[in-house]
């Protein structure tokens, strides 16, 4: 577990250095929190959709991340165009399938995008993961998050099926390649109602993924960060606004000794 | 008074307890302060406007808000038809004809969006709804504030000839239906200073009319948490940065007691 | 510097006394904080975008406001018709290249909105500028800030070919007309950790040139108020969370004395 806090801290200490550009095609709630919390981790946020510019301005990214919150057909028709160029020129490619399962045009829109763009990370809750698989999931709002129990199998297969890292968030966060799991538990019940704390997962994941190659540690490491820094924020606020600014602080001002002191991951 | 204060504190558990999903299509430039604020009190937000899949997700749905802040052709063809299946499934809609007289197209389109939901409340500004009502208004911006006095016989026509509940907010917020008639006067000037108040004020009468059917009541509520976490939070800030965390904040731990302490509703 | 504080102070009681319309076309990541920086210094802001009414909305506005951040071709269609509206009117248009030599779509869209509306003032950073004249240059983000030692001849440049004020914001801001030349020390660092901070600039200049017909002053007084309240907002802030909001309530109580205490102006 000590290996495991150095691992995330030399992350972020390379995403301080490196500041590699995050290429954003994401939903309309969450852009601006979004960007702030890739700026706040050292990372350069960009948002481009224009299907004249995607494959240009993911050429010059470390990483997309592509996000379906507020979908609509021509943004997925970007976001296919800029993940197959993305895929062509091995720039990993976050995919958070926001709602999916909700409705038959989110589904079929991220199974279309898991299978043209070969995500390196799929981070989604519970819920999305397995509807992503084709299975019926009860769809309540984008903002819920359900039970880590019932979620491993379902990520265990999507991760088999898609030869891909799958990130499940929730109370518990799990992340899974193949046979391998990590489990982590930080975090706190109030990010639960904060707009966008799933969207920004996966943009944190983003710039994981877009210093460590692999993805598989990237992206616990990206969930151990947002846990961390939930806690720090969580213990500074009245509620779920102030929780947001000082998650935002918490970000940008993370420590070693902070993911030493509060880390709870593991195998399983 | 002490009657309205226990309805409003009703309805509040009822948002916790049943967390009813609120479809909104809704302007950019607020999108992520409505989401926050339905969460802060309790609802669970969607937003979603693909013409594609607004009907299946209209029908998951315990309300419909539609706000023509940042409108354009196709998004007001998704709301009419988000609008007429919440109709068909007798699915409450909330109207926010932001900048209604400013041009002919919001006009226009604000009358189309009428004539065609059918909505349970109308809520604007003054001049938002004398220009519905086809009288030529004097736009000034999306966040600007009439006085109470002319606005009332505006509100009882357009209550007349839409069968609605009007909602107009001001710095008196006036909830009228036929002959009935509700005045608000809590609030503080303070959040005619921060864009998206009157879109929030929409977007928690959806959470309202959610879970209370008597909709003339429901919309009544929702303006008088508006008002008094306005005001909780006008007393914590310096400023209107500050006012919407604090905002956000009060929402989110209002007691039954602000309510009785603060509340000035009263018939007219 | 004791006139240049006093024509500042000037103008932010003209905006408070005025309250002047600013039309924006802009993009989604950051119309939320524009809107509310243009709230908290005084001005009325309106986002519409839509071909249909851009004209007619612009045609209330006393500024417009045109900004590529996520831009698309309707978008820019829209843009150029309102900015052509905007010209025959003779109201002043600031334009925005966000991101412009990122990719050819945005250095032609940024080209073809500064042939067409002929802007009173072009706001961008350095690089922004410099691909403007049709020069490469390397994209990193839209969050990037460059030295301004070369940026003062690609003003100047470029001044006089769109015989236009040019407002390059950095570490140190250049305001820049034909021979005429202003410098800005104010400003923190953390300005460049937080997202939309150079819109918000544009936006603030389209409330300053909204009320001063002398765009080269008016150009250089918003990006004092800028740096003014960004260091004040910086002294208050626990990281970049904090700071934008305290930079809003900062915005919103700017008094004369901050700024004649604080300003680090002169001709160069």
């Amino acid at each position: 577990m000590a290996k495991k806090g150095k691992n995330i801290w030399r992350d972020i200490q390379r995403i301080h250095t490196e500041s590699p550009l995050i290429h954003n095609i994401t939903n309309y709630v969450v852009m601006n929190a979004t960007a702030n919390a890739l700026l706040a981790i050292g990372a350069s946020p960009v948002m481009a959709h224009a299907i004249e510019e995607v494959e240009e301005m993911v050429g010059l990214a470390q990483a997309l991340v592509l996000n379906i919150g507020t979908l609509s057909a021509a943004w997925i028709q970007a976001m296919v165009k800029a993940g197959k160029e993305a895929r062509r020129m091995k720039i990993p490619v976050v995919l958070d399938p926001v709602g999916c399962g909700a409705t038959q045009f989110r589904t079929i829109a991220a199974q279309e995008l898991l299978r043209e763009t070969l995500p390196a990370v799929i981070r989604g809750n519970a819920s999305e993961i397995r509807s992503l698989l084709g299975h019926g999931a009860g769809a309540k709002g984008v903002d819920s998050r359900q039970t880590a129990g019932e979620a491993i199998e379902d990520a265990r297969a999507l991760s088999r099926f898609s030869n891909c890292v799958v990130s499940v968030s929730g109370p518990i966060d799990l992340i899974v390649k193949d046979d391998a799991a990590i489990q982590i538990s930080n975090g706190h019940p109030i990010m639960s109602k904060i707009t966008g704390m799933g969207c920004t997962a996966s943009a944190m994941t983003g710039a994981f993924v877009a210093v460590n190659p692999d993805y598989f540690e990237a992206a616990a490491n990206a969930m151990a960060v947002m846990g961390v820094a939930g806690e720090i924020a969580a213990s500074r606020s009245a509620g779920p606004g102030s929780f947001h600014m000082h998650f935002i602080d918490a970000l940008s001002s993370i420590e070693e000794p902070d993911i030493a002191q509060r880390l709870k991951m593991g195998n399983i």
